[in-house]
């Protein structure tokens, strides 16, 4: 069995009892529909790349507090999902799908997709605080990485931030846009299993700016019906991409040699050797065409 | 010396300096609009009256760890003021003014105004776990309370919420989309200085309730250019509020009775009869005509 298979199912399980927690306990009085969103903008879960990573990477280091990689994971896919109902919003990508479905603006309202977005982002930091009663110290690492990879001044906050800059600085642009929640995914993986984070920052933003590449490709080579979302939105939105610099040819050999340095900076643990299989089967899953890896 | 001049100047440093550390280092590649932003979004101050109320009670508790005060001070009035941000967007209030001057969306575009407030949002939470370094256990109880008190399902989040729904259960509406901030108040004061934070919750949410009845009267009785922000927003929105519920002489009414309960409420401790003071001195500083206060 790959090893994402169980992975897939804690995921799911994770997220879904996160996402329960913030709907609020059943007969409680909530806003229904606003509670309905937040299920909505959870699900179908796509494909959970970012917590793949952190559990991949805290497995790796032996896992020693479930409990609390579970929470990291599931944290991490409520950022990333929040990102995405915001980024989805009129003011900003205006896109109509996202996933094969409606965006949240389009299915339930823009206030209630600015209101979605802020309350994954808040249930996000519950999730660890909650988690972390069991290891105050590395619960309170984990908040702090995650709030790092999301705000300002170097999360996705900053990297969307970047995109109303008359001059962008492009290195800064992609760290934060992009690579910041798979360092998160790496970092947050080892310190939730004990492990210090900071030798984990450079495969994150490895992974983070091989994703880049192949969602370039993506936006670039895929229809809107193969994307679930819209296509050509880098094109549309004049963002730069690495398909409009390098070329499609050039922009997939960037990719491969990325996943080589990527899978050549793991750092020395128990499950190195898993861990580069993981790496090696979410690109592939992600790209266009399979990109030729370096083996060993 | 009133209690409320010392601390003014301590909260304005705990937000600045807060605020100084979201906008990144001198010198650093950090987007500007969005970094300017977030000063904007947070000055002038307004009248601090949250962050004044929690510092008021973890004074009255003893305020052994002023760090750790100061930082919940700044994450609450960051909330506050990401809240603030948001609700004017366009899909909510579309409000062209805030305290004195041009909303964030309309000083900086509704892009900018989404990411100010979730980068507020990012930064109290890591605001208290930064400061909970030095009583991890104190800090985790503070991101809880921030959370359950800002998010769903029954924080501001919901409150806002509600406003999208056709049935309005109005008791929980109150209590997520004012009340919750002023409870935050006093639980997190409580909560900072050692002191358990359940008994604190009646003030906070007296007091909040005090202040929307307080806020419905301002909102019916002045005018834009008293207000700061445009008035008359509850009638036009078709809002529950207490002046249309019971007409001005009754919510004025209701507001004497609110504040006594309050301050009836505060929980047995050293600094009681100064808490009282402070609250009595931030809801008049509120109130179009003075309440008269049951004193004693």
């Amino acid at each position: 069995m790959p090893p994402q298979t169980p992975l897939k199912s804690r995921i799911h399980t994770a997220v879904t009892d996160a996402v329960t927690r913030a709907r609020g306990a059943q007969g409680a009085a909530v806003p229904a529909r606003l509670s309905e969103a937040l299920d909505y903008a959870t699900t179908p879960g796509g494909a959970r790349i970012r917590p793949t990573i952190l559990m991949s990477v805290a497995l790796a280091c032996g896992d020693d507090r479930p409990a609390l990689t579970d929470a990291a994971a599931a944290s991490l896919e409520l950022i990333h999902c929040a990102s995405l109902v915001h980024d989805d919003l009129p003011c900003f990508d205006d896109a109509d799908l996202r996933r094969g479905k409606p965006s949240v603006h389009r299915a339930y309202s823009e206030p209630l997709a600015v209101l979605t977005g802020d309350s994954l982002i808040i249930a996000a930091f519950d999730e660890l605080a909650r988690a972390a009663a069991e290891a105050p110290e590395r619960g309170l690492s984990l908040i702090r990485i995650l709030a790092a990879r999301t705000g300002m001044p170097g999360g996705i906050c900053a990297g969307q931030g970047w995109e109303s800059e008359q001059t962008i600085d492009l290195s800064a642009y992609h760290c934060s846009k992009t690579a910041a929640l798979f360092v998160a995914a790496t970092q947050m993986g080892a310190a939730a299993a004990g492990a210090e984070p900071d030798p984990w920052a450079e495969l994150g933003l490895r992974i983070g700016e091989a994703f880049q590449v192949a969602d370039d490709l993506r936006d670039a080579l895929y229809d809107t019906d193969a994307l679930g979302k819209p296509a050509g939105q880098d094109d549309r939105h004049g963002r730069p991409s690495a398909v409009s610099e390098l070329g499609v040819s050039g922009a997939m050999k960037r990719l491969d040699d990325i996943l080589s340095g990527a899978i050549a900076s793991i750092p020395s643990c128990p499950g190195e050797a898993m861990l580069a299989q993981v790496v090696r089967a979410q690109a592939e899953a992600l790209t266009p065409v399979a990109p030729v890896i370096q083996r060993g």
